[in-house]
């Protein structure tokens, strides 16, 4: 089972390698990460670099496709090399997942028209305007098109994906394999734990630009 | 406030991607992944690779070192390059923190003798054998030594460092930023609360190896 996770500049890390570190332990998984040329790709704060080990035309049908999220999804969104390739290898794939903003490029490249979707928190209003339907939940499943929330849902999503796949008892071995018993030190994750003052300063200093602002 | 993640060959890529997720965002702090020089290094699948950007020898006295874990970690904990750094780094840092098997390189450096501190759920007896007492906790603090449970625990690890650097408050707004709201799609991250067969069969099948084994 192929699993491509395509790479692009200023992308969000633990988009990528939280489902990685997951579906890694699936087994019969075979995962690449791709970009439009075999190359390091660095991340949203040029301090992380990735190798891209394959071009997308390595990887033409894949059976799974994990778009990642990052402040560099704006860029990815247009005709280009990322857009070329997943509407093509799309059309053959058992599932087309994304993380956090990694939605936004699977609605640009039209895969999520009147679908339930998620994606970061910030980004639904977006994620509308492209012709999904937004659902504030950790993930969404609708057929084969899977979206996971901001960055660290990813993970949640992966397992829930291996679930699908493989069934509960894999999934929750996997759990068990990376010690996810998540007990984060503060309850401030959504913007519905978080204090509301946060919440606006946040979005007041974020970086966060919606393709269409 | 220079923060190095010591990278080696089969190291665990969530342990070292999730915590720099975290501190990424701390404000002023300056990330590098270092290696015995820089080079791209493989993950315990070798399917990851992480570009280690700078050598042991050029960051001789970062603020803070956070050594992820990994299959790989055995061959770290007899005198070698990382060791040597460590021992000489570790001096000056404010702050020396692990994440999954990376406590059994600190301990093997002597770094944790008699301190409290906390690992891979299936490595306290050898925790405890290189003379730490192993605490069931998702981090622990024993003075400027902190350690993370296994793999995903580096996130929950580094909120609380950015807790205790930087205020609640920062801690909470890169929770929300990367909109850490865990809700794993079932409950077996840990022994305790994965199936008792479950826990079993996985040790059964295991790859972990301590280095005494």
């Amino acid at each position: 089972m192929q699993i491509a996770i395509p790479l692009y500049d200023r992308f969000t890390s633990l988009d990528a390698v939280g489902p990685y570190q997951v579906m890694t332990h699936l087994p019969g998984a075979q995962i690449i990460f791709c970009a439009e040329r075999p190359r390091g790709v660095c991340d949203e704060s040029a301090t992380l670099t990735l190798a891209a080990e394959a071009a997308y035309a390595d990887v033409p049908d894949p059976d799974i496709i994990i778009v990642p999220g990052g402040p560099g999804q704006a860029a990815q969104m247009t005709p280009g090399p990322l857009q070329d390739w997943l509407t093509e290898a799309d059309k053959t794939t058992t599932w087309t997942t994304s993380v956090c903003t990694g939605s936004l490029i699977l609605a640009a490249a039209g895969l999520l028209q009147g679908r339930e979707a998620t994606t970061y928190w910030m980004a639904h209003d977006e994620l509308a305007r492209l012709g999904a339907k937004p659902r504030n939940e950790r993930y969404v499943f609708d057929g084969k098109y899977v979206t996971a929330a901001g960055v660290s849902a990813g993970i949640d999503m992966a397992l829930a994906l291996v679930s699908k796949i493989a069934g509960d008892e894999v999934a929750q071995q996997i759990q068990l394999g990376i010690e996810y018993d998540p007990h984060p030190p503060h309850d401030a994750g959504s913007p519905a734990s978080a204090p509301p003052e946060m919440v606006a300063a946040f979005l007041a200093r974020s970086r966060f630009t919606p393709a269409g602002a």
